[in-house]
């Protein structure tokens, strides 16, 4: 089974975000765990890979089950676990090659274009201290077409 | 991968713990995630066929990853995802599938048997609030060979 780890890292009422070159979708930094890794090696690990930066002191906010349906089946499922930090080490890389590194206004994340699951994701991270846990079913063109929040709205 | 999601349920100053068959070994109540189950629907479902109780507001406290090891290679790997939980509503089952269920007095738990990595696990959650992340290396007769938490020890 495929599983993500990425950070939000909030500094400065700034959210640092990944702008992937396929579809202009903004994410969080991070990526896929390799064998043998816990979830905190892999995201401190995964966001420096990708953005030149050490988090420090990274807590898990976020436990996640994706599925991607085709033709009623489960084409795919993998897990994603999604961390918060608010400080961090290091220079920014100027190139990334995920895509393109942005400092983002807290208040500008919701309007960015990503997939709908990723914007309840940052929605409840953004304003509550609350660990959320969910699943989220995906078309093969990630249209979400299901989800489950828990707990469903922040506080 | 095998997924495994459990709870340390913390009542009036007791834990309800199972006591497995096999070697005598005590664990939190839990089990295995089914395809498509994110981890708090998991260990709802897990604890409630293991003993009869629901669980009220699990919280994730520990996510670790399991290895495995024999002759260098890597034999098996798997998740657990520990929450804990104060509160409960249901009647204890009198007799479980997995094994005998028993209030252990929290100053008891750590001392019955149980594998190495799992007494650790314990001592963390019953000790702190934070949450904990790590690996354990076992061999296949469950001697724990390494271990890597994060923190190392409690506040």
């Amino acid at each position: 089974m495929q599983r993500v780890a990425n950070c939000i890292l909030r500094v400065n009422e700034h959210v640092l975000m990944l702008k992937k070159p396929r579809r202009g979708w903004y994410v969080a930094p991070g990526g896929k765990m390799e064998p043998g890794e816990n979830i905190k090696d892999s995201v401190s690990r995964e966001f420096k890979e990708e953005t030149g930066l050490s988090i420090q002191n990274p807590e898990l906010k976020g436990s996640f089950t994706f599925i991607m349906r085709e033709e009623e089946q489960t084409a795919q499922e993998w897990m994603m676990f999604t961390f918060y930090s608010t400080a961090y080490s290091g220079e920014l890389l100027e190139v990334s090659d995920e895509g393109e590194l942005e400092w983002v206004p807290v208040d500008e994340v919701l309007k960015k274009p990503m997939a709908e699951g990723d914007r309840e994701i940052f929605k409840h991270i953004l304003s509550s201290d609350e660990q959320v846990y969910g699943t989220f079913v995906y078309t093969t063109d990630f249209r979400l077409i299901d989800q489950d929040l828990d707990p469903s709205r922040p506080e």
